[in-house]
């Protein structure tokens, strides 16, 4: 059997030297494709960069940065390979850029557009400034290199496509085991969060972890599915372990 | 003789999740450290997240993520020691954190700002506008995970401190090696660019670089000082050998 493997965190480039990266260092996925790869054929490892790999022979790199790509890749790889398995560990940036600009700019943009329209009421004016944050007049204003002459660098950022939500699309059969991460909150939210990622994206399983539980030692997750939580986890080789057992199970 | 080296790209924290980075691989400074190495008594090397690291025994490292880091470790180490020489070659952002909202928030907030003190002319409705960005009534709504509910996220960065601006005033006399990188420009851009740092700064030389012209076999740069371009370098060693010759000149 085929699995699929993301790991590490997508990086969306806002000019040529400048970045909005979600942390992961892939470690995660590391343990996981090395745990798994014995037991099956081929493991197709999708990553960040900088990411950390892992180092066996039957598992092939495919290195992504921003999410266009990793949709691309996915797509790609889903569409032309049985694969048993997703596990879809990394961390995918949310959203992605929409345009830069300053205040300056910015604020001559809104008072041009609220001169012009005379909005009656304090809803339609909040409407039309809606409107012209999220209009496309400020497409073309991406610069190679922005310049840092304004006191304030504005960024604006669009959502960002949701691949999780196509695999099950792409590829009807596989099993999907998505990865929800959250910071700082009590347990019910997790297993609340996951629940409601299985009922989106058809999941199979979610890893909830909690960013405040998990350090180079430890890294406490819960393993659910829609029954609830199947499994506890305290380190990556529990999980690695527990997602081991789960595709023995259903292969 | 001590020198300081920087290297690689800062990182500024958006959320717990999310960095603003500059691209940077750390490869310059590296060659330039190996390349000094056996010429100095120690190297301090301030190297930012994920840079790769020379390997020498008189280098000692000190990783540092946010230019606010960057800010305190440079203070500490040109208070603390002589320095001959502080070799800049990091991408330092020129930007931090002022806050981050969503498009509903930031239309509110601005719709609020309008209704209540109804600018009379275009003029002060841009000024109003830009006060609002710049204030800091947003300054406390920094989340631990930015939710990713809303269509567009905002996030608004200020100047962040230039610390090459501070070294000569912790040190006036250390001499300073500054960097210089635009983006598909003449070479006549580079110059004047590379002479408003020399003076600004009080820089002894400016490495200005093209990033056009940099790929992994090549490092086109020009070494300037206040009366000209006084090199002109092809290779990643080359601009090390000739911050060499400066060094032993000099020393």
């Amino acid at each position: 059997m085929n699995i699929l493997i993301t790991a590490g965190g997508t990086s969306e480039a806002i000019d040529s030297v400048r970045n909005l990266t979600n942390h992961a260092t892939g470690s995660l996925g590391k343990v996981i494709a090395e745990t798994l790869s014995s037991h099956v054929h081929t493991i197709f490892y999708v990553h960040g960069p900088r990411a950390v790999l892992p180092d066996k022979e039957n598992i092939n790199n495919y290195p992504i940065s921003s999410v266009r790509d990793l949709e691309k890749t996915m797509h790609d790889l889903l569409t032309a390979h049985t694969i048993h398995t997703v596990i879809h560990s990394m961390a995918v940036s949310d959203y992605e850029l929409d345009y830069t600009t300053s205040e300056v700019n910015l604020a001559k943009q809104l008072a041009d557009v609220i001169t012009t329209k005379q909005p009656a009421t304090k809803e339609n004016l909040e409407t039309l400034i809606i409107e012209t944050l999220t209009s496309n007049q400020f497409a073309t204003n991406k610069e190679k290199k922005i310049r840092s002459t304004s006191e304030q660098l504005i960024i604006a950022l669009k959502k960002a496509p949701k691949v999780i939500h196509s695999i099950k699309k792409w590829q009807p059969t596989t099993q999907l085991i998505g990865f929800k991460l959250l910071v700082g909150v009590p347990e019910i939210d997790l297993v609340t969060a996951a629940k409601e990622s299985i009922k989106k994206n058809k999941a199979d399983y979610i890893v909830a972890n909690d960013l405040e539980h998990i350090s180079t030692t430890q890294h406490q997750a819960l393993i659910i599915n829609q029954t609830g939580i199947k499994e506890r986890c305290e380190t990556k080789q529990d999980i690695a372990n527990s997602l081991l057992n789960i595709i023995k199970q259903e292969g």
